[in-house]
């Protein structure tokens, strides 16, 4: 089993439009709703792969209680009823969907909603995020216990996301402690000072994208702040770079993974697919080459799936052999001839 | 006791924003929700003048419970607890505030959403509107009955706002034949073909804005198209200009109300604070001036006010002895020179 950790979750809303007309009345077409938070997302693509998985975090409210609802009608492998999908062409996860499990932590206050408003003409989004709710002291007190439990018994934990009002900003620093004392190996998948105090805790695996690894290290050079990113205390960086794919410092050789053609479409949660593509290949053991390329092909099939945070499978399956990844110089030396900005 | 009909309640949700941009991800700074739908902020403010109002309509799911839970946990007179409101200043109506009564007739569908996002810097809000849920024949035919009942020990009924999907488009000729057969005078305050089919069975009132009295005649000529909704079968007809305040055509004459100066704000809600001051001029016997007077006093108040569809009492109380209602021409000949477009 995966535990995924959201603690920050959201009813995710999709709103088809003509086109969005700023400081006007805009009639929304179609409305459709579903579990959301990065953490959710990664159970689903897990879960889809044929892993176990167990979602917490904290959920409240009557938005929550959606949530929760939309999340135990989700069927086995997190797919929607409604979603046709052809499972003979998974060609390389175990053939048997699983479930995802849910474990969150009810609390008062309410889980907010993200509002994406996409234009039908265009297939541009917007995106409006509710701040979310405040967390207790007792709340967090009791999502503790509860994921020390589950972390237990877990072969991978994912910690992902923003953190709520509420959360004090060494939380993700405190769980990835807590996995490690566990024996248990964590991803780390946030930003800014969450991202920054979490990755002093030595997690396994971090997965900044480009704008989140400019913050973290001050360098906008991929290879020389994945490394940078590695002596703050990643023991394997795996950076996302948008359409060119991703790169990786682990202990074991840096690589770049590239889709074979740059894909258009919507890549909200490609980033959520990366993570569990590369958690899937974390808990089979895969030598790293395959867990990138495992990771890019769900990352472009997710931008190519007509929903948003889902992946197409067909395309999915047809990427996976196609993934170019290619072995980084050992030498970071090779670029210390460039000016130091950052020391 | 005024009724107040609000087939396709809403809840109505508004996001603060530092700016709206487009095709980007925005974060919400506010958020805050309330009953909404035209009939449900026509009952707000009669009850804020003193009038008991009961409103029915349409809710279901778990966005009708949530409305349902915020129109019983609004004070008396409609006004949410946090309002600061001076009673002192409401000069010309009951001193006592009145209660809002929920009649409202629970569907298997959901309430829809409205999403007002504000930008904080220019006050400018984008508008987003769910379509709302489909009414089965089972479900008008249960408000067909509670309808009745209500109408029945009515002092007036305010027929307000668009026809959720499911509900044939004479329903609001359908409620009017049925108020004037139980003896009450009925406003309506709609718009397209509703507005067509209701007006052709003869309501009391029409309160149509410029842009509705224009699809309804042809004519953006205010006072001529006001008569001809009349003729069309409006026994009063009470056009809402905007700014330039409100055009009445009576039996009793024909006036024009205006703002003393034009007001600057958030239009939502003006137009059902004009349906309110003349419901509750008309259950009053006030002589039209003074509806009119009123209805313009309220709804420029109503832009005033820092919340949406809320009315600032103490600029009401300031608006209503300076609003100019003057008589008009009893001769439509007068116009009849112009060169006839529609016949």
């Amino acid at each position: 089993m995966i535990l995924t950790v959201t603690l920050n979750t959201a009813l995710d809303i999709t709103y088809r439009t003509a086109a969005l007309t700023p400081h006007a009345t805009n009639r929304v077409a179609e409305v459709s709703e579903r579990p959301g938070g990065k953490g959710i997302n990664v159970a689903r693509v897990l879960a889809a792969l044929g892993h176990e998985s167990v979602v917490t975090g904290f959920v409240g409210g009557r938005t929550g209680d959606a949530l929760r609802e939309l999340l135990a009608a989700e069927g086995p492998g997190g797919q929607p009823a409604h979603a046709a999908v052809s499972d003979a062409l998974v060609t390389d996860a175990p053939v048997t969907d699983a479930l995802v499990t849910d474990a969150l932590v009810p609390i008062a206050g309410t889980t907010r909603r993200t509002i994406a408003v996409v234009d039908e003409t265009t297939g541009d989004t917007t995106q409006l995020n509710e701040p979310g709710p405040t967390v207790t002291p007792a709340e967090w007190a009791a999502f503790l216990t509860s994921y020390e439990e589950l972390a237990a018994r877990a072969d991978a934990v994912a910690l992902c996301g923003s953190l709520p009002p509420g959360i004090h900003v060494g939380a993700y620093a405190e769980l990835v402690r807590l996995a490690r004392a566990a024996g248990r190996p964590v991803l780390l998948d946030t930003s800014g000072e969450p991202l920054r105090r979490g990755i002093a805790a030595r997690p396994d695996l971090v997965k900044p994208n480009a704008d989140e690894l400019a913050q973290l290290t001050g360098s906008r050079e991929p290879l020389r702040a994945t490394r940078d990113a590695r002596r703050r205390g990643g023991r394997s960086v795996v950076a996302s770079l948008g359409a060119a794919g991703l790169l990786a410092a682990t202990p074991d050789g840096s690589w770049r993974a590239a889709p074979p053609t740059a894909v258009r479409g919507n890549p909200t949660g490609a980033g959520d697919s990366a993570v569990a593509g590369l958690l899937s290949g974390l808990v089979e053991r895969l030598p790293w080459p395959e867990r990138l390329a495992r990771a890019v092909a769900l990352s472009a099939a997710t931008v190519l799936a007509p929903a948003a945070g889902e992946f197409d499978r067909e395309a999915y399956a047809n990427l996976l052999p196609r993934v170019a990844v290619t072995e980084q110089s050992s030498q970071p030396e090779q670029e210390s001839h460039a000016p130091r900005q950052h020391r």
